[in-house]
């Protein structure tokens, strides 16, 4: 961060003011403090509305005279997340600064219901900054899965990839500021500038689509250069709505979900019956996925 | 239906012409054709875009050279399905000619990603037309369910309720019309009807948005009387869609979550272990919801 | 209000606690406090997230060091007003608790980029609350306008009208009581009320969204009775927002779209030709719409 | 396109079915065929929902019995655009397949309201195709808009800056091919890629929303590479839906807006007023801004 934005910072920190907003005092301490992801990029809350209370009170608008009985705000709240009843998810919002490289904000983007400002290549001219993974993310493509990472490269293969990648992305930064020294219009200058280059952006979304958000992002099979975003903001979400998050954490992230197919075979295997993927009536990736999930070695969640 | 809305009928039935786009016969069969519902309402198809081929083109622009390969359509699809794969599914569009009691509206105007022109009763006068139920749907307030109905009501009851629905909405509809020739605007002579008038409206959705309405909205807990549009529409789906529909019904509609407690229950009762509510760590509620779902005598899926 | 909604009322207006989030106190005074709106309705804000800085903000992280310059805030709102970059109002958002006829409410629910919890019919008890409009409110059928008010009524029959509309209203509510007091299930029962009766919802929206609301509902040309609403809603968005709340006024409240042919005839008049209906080229209705916008003796905005 | 490409092509083109649906002629004869956009970009429509009958269909749904009189369907279609009533031009649907640079897809993608499936290249493989602008495409950075372009280089100077981007680019892909044969993971090799480069997608959006898409990018201040396929795809509209394309010329492209200001001013000059710059209350930007739009010398309109 240069200096002026560090003055930025310091200012947002120091100002208080008084409010009868819901206020999060675990959140209003991690307000505007960047928390680092990857190489150059970071992501900070600058604002929020609502807590877990907000959710609650949505939901008792719904509900109305229908529960002004016992049920405890946990318990309320399990029972949303449980039944997908989301919409009093959607009284809370979150408002993110994220520095981030353009290959993730591609990915990003495609969350559509949310607001968006982001730094424009038109009218201002890009940093020096470019994403250059640590030799130990440098990993080979994945020969059972099209679309993810297998091992990761021994040493001198990994330098030798750094090595290139930083070479092309210097060069690309210099033809980018000499076109620009020589007039060439900025939105066209940029053409030369690979997705590795980060940019930034303001980012503003409710919680129920922030959680649909994290739990597509913070997915094993998500792309590790945005998981690392995802389980930055999962922190912060924690924090903010920590009756939301454990409620999530059991009926979404550590869910698995039984086809119709796959509830047939769990039937049959607990009335004793001895069922092979051959007489399962599942196909064969269907029928390792739900063993991983449900075998007593399993140590983790099937997602 | 009037004898100039059987005229506009017969012409949509009888134009053809030639297209280049998908088409899929079985739902051109269906084309315009009102779908009773209810005692006066209907659903009809008026238009359609895409067909399972299209979902299988959208999917492929994504993999790309990637899965150039083996997979037949189903198989994509059903693997589209299963891992809510869902953005090829929004390359498909229905749109749907409906008239539905407005109690009905109010609940599925709640699903925002859709298209909607509906009647206007600020320009136009209403129809004498309201819902009475038969009597078999006529039920009492569930004791257990805040939110449904349980035993149907007695013959006499049922007989009694149905005369005091008539008798106030045939006199609600003379005073709206006395209202109406005495010159009341209209926007406030409908203020004296109940939501149990008919409505219509066009209705246009992609077919991701559109199986998300059905899966809530032919679920057991939805409102008998917007189900009914539900499975009306469910079969039209069938016809336009079939491996879409049936990698739903196996992924979504038979499919059981089972949360991470629960999924930890399951393994321990694979493993031999006696679990019982007691020693389950679940919430009676929660309990009873997996027992329903995985014993051996459920005959039905646990949604 | 009951007791216990005052005792919440008087909770909420006396918590208080410190935040570094952006605040704004001009609102904050207003803050949970119900503004009336027709006999039995109110707005009232709950929650607020940002303020004109943030637009600014928002907007200085897209333009980045190509506008670290001179331009102060409000002049950068008018800008963005002006030429409709309308992403950075959606950095702001609004949370409201209202309580409004059910005919209104599907007006409102039409905005659907929007987030919503309404009282639940099926769930609940609706109250005996329902709107009866003033006498000097019950217009006639207007006769040039398919879609609106005309002339007041009478003293005589608009007192005619009342007698009628809370008649049928009361009865309604009678058998609607007596149908729960018999046991039927609430989601049925409730179909004998109409549209005239008062629901609630929680209802939050961003600042762009809301804007275009208003630009909407407190047009001469919306119904009175969402009018009322969005009227109290615009002098909440004014103490919030001000900057913004200008550059809306001159923009869009009081602007007026010269399409392409008025355009022309603009040009010609100011080049001293003498344009009249016959030669310039509208449609009647146009000229008029534009005659009445540029004519000096015109008192108001075109809208 | 590679053969494979063109057989599809060909097989796209020879199959005709029969339909109910509405059809276009005019859109049928243009249906699959690839419109060539930059230098290796293209927009091919692949398939369409409804016509401007469709639009009036679902206008006259609201109006219901208010509107079976006179007006024509080009008369209701100009007096929706014109008092903006939108929502019926959402039941049209257009479906486009699209070639275009990672930069401009980067701008396409804030419209939200739409679908989108697209090439992914954490499964595939990039082309090794980037856009090169053509010289008299290479402009500097203006000096009155910080975003935006001013007079073209000079051919010495645009020689060298192509001979720069070509250098760049072949470069970032001979590494990139380097990286994926060593193993690397497809996923970050392309990271090394330039925004330059060319991506591909299934884009599908309703009438109303395409409309917006467009208004803002044929609009002069947008980028020259996006306006190139949005007049690719205006002309593909304008065949579609030729009602709907003039009254969106009349009075959206076309218009101007006066601000409530510029109103008053216009009202002073029509009144034989003598109003300047200095008396006008106007900031000089409007006034220029105004000047520009209403003088008779102006040739076009004011956007």
């Amino acid at each position: 961060m240069t200096a002026d934005d560090l003055k930025e910072l310091d200012a947002q920190l120091a100002d208080r003011s008084v409010t009868r907003r819901p206020t999060v005092p675990a959140l209003e301490e991690r307000l505007f403090r960047p928390i680092p992801c990857l190489d150059h990029g970071f992501v900070r809350v600058v604002d929020y509305m609502g807590d877990d209370s907000a959710v609650v009170q949505a939901a008792r608008v719904s509900y109305g005279k229908g529960t002004k009985t016992a049920t405890d705000d946990r318990g309320l709240i399990r029972y949303l997340m449980r039944h997908r009843h989301t919409t009093p998810l959607e009284m809370c919002e979150l408002k993110l600064h994220v520095k981030l490289p353009i290959f993730v904000a591609r990915q990003w983007i495609r969350h559509r219901t949310a607001n968006v400002n982001e730094y424009s290549a038109r009218y201002s001219i890009m940093d020096r900054e470019f994403y250059l993974p640590r030799p130990e993310d440098l990993a080979r493509q994945s020969t059972n899965n099209k679309q993810g990472r297998g091992d990761v490269l021994d040493a001198e293969t990994a330098e030798d990839v750094l090595r290139l990648l930083r070479r092309d992305h210097e060069q690309a930064y210099d033809t980018y500021e000499k076109l620009i020294d020589d007039g060439l219009a900025r939105e066209l200058a940029r053409m030369n500038l690979s997705v590795g280059f980060y940019t930034q952006w303001y980012w503003k979304v409710d919680l129920h689509n922030l959680l649909h958000f994290l739990a597509l992002r913070i997915d094993p099979h998500a792309q590790y250069e945005i998981r690392v975003y995802g389980e930055a903001i999962a922190e912060a979400v924690k924090a903010w709505v920590p009756h939301c998050w454990e409620a999530f954490e059991d009926y979404r992230l550590r869910s698995f979900n039984l086809s119709g197919p796959m509830l047939g075979v769990v039937r049959r295997m607990l009335a004793g019956e001895d069922v092979s993927v051959a007489n399962s009536g599942l196909s064969k990736r269907e029928w390792t996925e739900l063993m991983e999930a449900v075998q007593p070695s399993s140590s983790e969640a099937g997602r």
